[in-house]
């Protein structure tokens, strides 16, 4: 099977490229229309338009083939991960970058079998970097192998998060508390991009030696969690156990030493799983 | 005088254009060496090497011109301004960003005479974008004019800002709950890029809508503000007062109603003045 997801790959890399041409030119154009949505959870036309492109060309080349997308769950569709071979899609990482044009936006795919992630692709479209990563075959950005830092040490770290307004008191407070508990290590600093998919492949490349999220998707994980590993990173749970794809929390880090270190900072709070029956 | 200005900004750009260049080289080389020094306050030798390169330069140019620059102020020079003509220089804007090749790293230049910002120069050198803009004259990345957003709305705003681990429980606890007062508003996110110069350019060009700071120093703010005033931004104090350069406070947006509507929002602490008498 191995030169099969080979061909996927290649073929998701190229859609991927597309797709990100695509979020290039809308954003060329006025986005004074979608500035008008909702403040916090800006789902945009494009959004949609290039979750279609990217599923209508992999259906038609691997028609078998199971999907789960951030537009296409919003719409009603699973989000159970089966072991059928099945790409994990978010057409836009990074919405509300996108609206404001802030330099981070994201293509990010991963593919599972058998419920094991078996390469990953994100494309950075403003900056141009196409990070990809098929597991036990290293990672790469636009062609050229990357690895983490390898800081061990917390306290010289560059950490990266992500803030919002959250209805919940409860949740909103524990987010800021956590944000708090991190930069008390003390850490260098917290860095804040807005987009998940790049979060990660910035630790993979070693701009950065950790990132923590907790109310994040699978879309925004599958990707990055391919490539951050094959990138030499560790990735868990924010428990500090084993990661899991559907779980909605995620650390990744330069090393194990740090990754434990946030997750002895940080707090939980429930955020319910992707895969919860609704 | 207007054209003696014009060619002092034309040598400014040329040499933050060199300056920007040795940056770039020497994050090429090995930075593990640097990132065993203090974890908040980085200096390093690049820092000091660029602001020499400047400093000799513009001197040799213009033997009378005074300066005010990061590293010679830590090694015990004045930050008084006076109505000669002067350069106020941060050779490294994102220590902490450029130790972890973290994206945003900036060399800032403004000129005052008479104590009025002249011209300023932003070079993000590893994005390669040189923002620059003299007073009447607008304001341009990489030669092309920007703008601000001209966003109104602050619950459609994107807003910067920078966080860190501050010794002074009050001062830290007042920094949170600033970063929570203003999540509150609410607005469309936060993001903290690590650079204050690139930050009040992201305003400039409209990828942002706001920008706050306490703390920062006028090396710090020179380059962006004029930046940020001819691309159309509002400058002020975080009381909403006029902007002073020496204030160590600043709040920039994309309009009044937005500037005035952070300043609301936000608590002042005690930061100190950069002409204080030392």
């Amino acid at each position: 099977m191995a030169d099969e997801w080979q061909r996927c790959m290649d073929h998701g890399v190229e859609v991927t490229q597309q797709a990100g041409k695509l979020i290039r030119e809308a954003l060329e154009r006025d986005v004074a229309v979608m500035q008008k949505s909702s403040p916090v959870d800006l789902v945009t036309e494009t959004d949609q338009r290039v979750e279609q492109l990217i599923i209508t060309s992999i259906r038609e080349k691997y028609p078998t083939h199971s999907f789960i997308g951030e537009e296409s769950v919003a719409a009603g569709a699973s989000s159970v991960l089966t072991d059928a071979p099945t790409w994990i899609i978010d057409p836009v990482d990074g919405t509300t970058n996108f609206v404001h044009r802030f330099p981070f936006v994201s293509v990010s795919v991963g593919f599972t079998v058998n419920k094991e992630i078996e390469f990953g692709i994100v494309y950075s479209c403003i900056e141009d970097k196409m990070y990809t990563a098929r597991r036990g075959k290293g990672a790469f950005c636009n062609g050229v192998p990357i690895k983490v830092s390898g800081q061990q040490d917390t306290t010289q770290s560059l950490v990266l998060t992500e803030t919002g307004f959250k209805k919940d008191p409860e949740h909103f407070k524990t987010m800021m508390g956590n944000m708090e508990a991190v930069l008390s290590i003390p850490v260098h600093g917290i860095r804040s991009p807005g987009s998940a998919a790049v979060n990660m492949c910035m630790v993979a490349s070693g701009a950065a030696d950790a990132y923590y999220h907790m109310g994040i998707h699978c879309w925004d994980m599958a990707g990055g969690a391919a490539i951050l590993t094959e990138a030499g990173g560790v990735i868990m749970d924010t428990s500090g156990g084993p990661f899991d794809l559907m779980s909605r929390r995620l650390i990744v880090a330069s090393s194990r030493n740090i990754a434990d270190r946030v997750a002895m900072a940080i707090t939980e709070f429930p955020c319910g799983r992707d895969d919860a029956e609704s």
